[in-house]
């Protein structure tokens, strides 16, 4: 296919092809679920064909909107937490050149309490041209509602009136506070639709403006997606990429690798890393279950994590995501003197080390115990990431599946918010700790 | 003593005190192993007593070294993997603001073998004025030597000669490939001492060189760690908070809480996460044993994390640290409207809220099962980073003496290592794979 595949070859000498074909029927069992809507969850099923399904008109006026921010101002910041910032972010680390180098800063507020985040965020803004994108189906998340009052008033403070052409709002379509403040204001206004969760809404409106705003390809985004969409439709595992990678999870889980350490040799992966623990430890863990997910960018963290990788307890399994193109091809120089020692390498490319680092990593590894699952992708690009995306949402829901627990709620989010509001005073919530 | 305390409220119902004070004759044990270095590793315990012994005159050297850097540099880059920069990163993203609004530009470099870093990288300093400080004990690791050889490039290509004056050498007093290199050219060089080993190193020239350029108070933090010295002597359990962590955790270990997940509701605590996950990982996870080290920023991962944490597997642990002074005073807006029905905390600061978000998240937690260890510092400065430092430094130490292994070596990142030579065609590497 030349996109997104998954190599197992470190992973052979942990699971028989035996083991595998045993699951077979559960996977099926569990693709019925997901595409007849007839499992736990089936109502927060519209990530599916949101790609395929999705009304051009919409991206063109997600298009316009950015374009139009990106004239007016040098600062987008948007404000939500969880799901409603995690993607835009993973999207933006991976496809946007770092070190402030992008044209637009795509910045990020209302994802903490701290007074001292939010009191160097506005020395930041001082003096620029800002907009921002409030994104919360509520309205009413403690984080991104805070924030919002305190960036609100500073932008109708420079503003004035003017404030509102460059407020946008993503929420729900008909109900709650953001809703109501944009009909009341004029904000412009995306949906975040009814059937499509936090964790799965990066492909939405949610995602997608920020995304334009940075200046990333979303139609190339969203091609991926729907690409996967059709590749990855089969309910048979060895036709199917993510429900094998499902498949493998949940093997390697029944033995005891209860924790996932997904692992990148690029930096600029470490959002993506976020975005995936929160998409499969939210989706998976609960009822006492669930793999806990982790993240590593090597080989930085083999100078930290590598030890305990390489020899620690053995209840660890590996997925490294290797980019195979070589997209940059800075040259190690010559160096007359070789004090270092480093000729050998002279005038092979970084990304030529990098990729044998990643076969040497997991070489080691799998000699000190440890299974590595690896997916490969062609190159890092927006249609390539939309493919990714949708692997790991896929693979998400079948593996949830697998596991016997509804891969779209959160029910375990809500007691520290009770004990929050409790703790602050908020009407209706009565001591009781 | 108002510096760095534990408090284990939230830890009652889990740990009986008398399973505390039966740990506390091998408390005793671990005690003398470091403290007349009779245990394995004995030969890498300087940092035990380096905050009170160290050499002013070698600080001095440090901070006139730095104000020069500072008047000749806009960026200051640092090479170095793993304990070679994980420490001063921490330790800068803690006390220096964020959003690039420090004075001086810190960055790291030679920490990834990646083509597309180090591309940007060299994109963001066109133009600037550039200084390098390449840190390795060896001046051979693969990656931070593959930069320094781009970068010094870089320099005189630059500078010409006088590229020489802005490079800053920190390595081995006698041996290895950059002290020839410093020898040969008159590179200004500072010590790694050959008894700290790079993850106990933060408070030796290898942090301090680096965070006095990007403006921290290092006499400040050096003090902090001069009194955690003196306030963390004691063998007794009960009067010392370090050994009293290290004897929870083993504790917790035993019954099978083999994850800790470190939390701090501070985003540019961030740092100091990655520093704690090397520093406990490396010490600890060897020979099949080792708490698997996680990390976490609340509230931003309650959001997604935080359904793991509450509802999963019951296999993990959390220590949180707690910041108790207001430091910053960002108070939240009265709105009129109340559309978001946030009045109820109008005037409140965010801090404020953010402790009361910790306080909920603990009890919530413990009553999902996750016993959880509170680490109270009083203020965030220069002062309580250093005895925060020497707390976890001693800390692990005794964690890792109660649980049978050397604190001090890394035996398994070799492999993967020795496997890379070998693909990469090192000479002297015959190919095994």
């Amino acid at each position: 296919m030349g996109t997104v595949s998954l190599n197992d070859k470190y992973l052979n000498q942990f699971i028989e092809k035996d083991e595998v074909i045993a699951v077979q029927d559960f996977v099926k069992a569990a693709h019925r679920k997901i595409h007849e809507k007839s499992g736990a969850g089936a109502e927060y099923l519209g990530w599916l064909d949101w790609a395929t399904q999705l009304d051009k008109d919409e991206v063109s006026r997600i298009e316009e909107t950015a374009q139009k921010l990106r004239r007016e101002a040098e600062v987008l910041i948007v404000i939500g937490i969880g799901g409603s910032y995690l993607g835009a972010k993973a999207v933006q680390d991976l496809l946007c050149p770092s070190f402030g180098l992008n044209k637009m800063e795509v910045i990020y507020a209302g994802q903490n309490l701290s007074g001292r985040y939010m009191e160097e965020l506005l020395s930041f803004i001082e003096g620029k041209e800002v907009a921002l994108n409030v994104i919360s189906k509520s309205g009413t998340t403690t984080e991104p509602a805070i924030a919002f009052r305190v960036l609100r008033a500073w932008m109708y403070e420079k503003y004035g009136e003017q404030a509102a052409e460059r407020i946008i709002v993503t929420t729900d379509k008909t109900e709650g506070a953001l809703r109501k403040a944009a009909d009341a204001t004029g904000y412009t206004s995306f949906e975040i639709p009814p059937d499509i969760g936090g964790r799965y809404s990066v492909l939405t409106a949610v995602g997608l403006l920020p995304l334009a705003v940075a200046g990333v390809d979303i139609r190339a985004l969203v091609d991926g997606a729907a690409q996967a969409e059709k590749d990855l439709a089969s309910e048979d595992l060895f036709e199917n990429a993510a429900y094998l990678y499902a498949a493998y999870r949940q093997i390697l889980n029944a033995r005891g690798y209860s924790i996932e350490v997904l692992a990148s040799f690029e930096p600029a992966m470490s959002g993506i890393n976020e975005w995936w623990k929160q998409l499969f430890g939210e989706s998976e863990g609960k009822q006492g279950k669930g793999i806990f997910p982790a993240s590593v960018i090597y080989s930085t963290d083999l100078h930290s994590l590598g030890q305990y990788l390489q020899n620690g307890r053995r209840t660890l399994f590996e997925t490294m995501i290797s980019f195979k193109e070589e997209q940059y091809q800075s040259r190690i120089p010559f160096d007359q003197e070789n004090g270092d020692g480093l000729n050998y390498l002279a005038d092979k490319t970084l990304h030529e080390v990098n990729q044998q680092a990643m076969n040497a990593t997991a070489l080691a590894h799998v000699e000190g115990g440890v299974p590595v699952v690896t997916i490969e992708v062609e190159r890092v690009d927006a249609f390539h990431t939309g493919y990714l995306i949708y692997f790991f949402l896929k693979a998400c829901a079948m593996s949830a599946y697998l596991s016997g627990v509804n891969p779209f709620d959160q029910p375990g989010v809500e007691l520290y918010k009770q004990n929050m509001f409790e703790l602050l005073g908020k009407p209706g919530y009565e001591k009781k700790i």
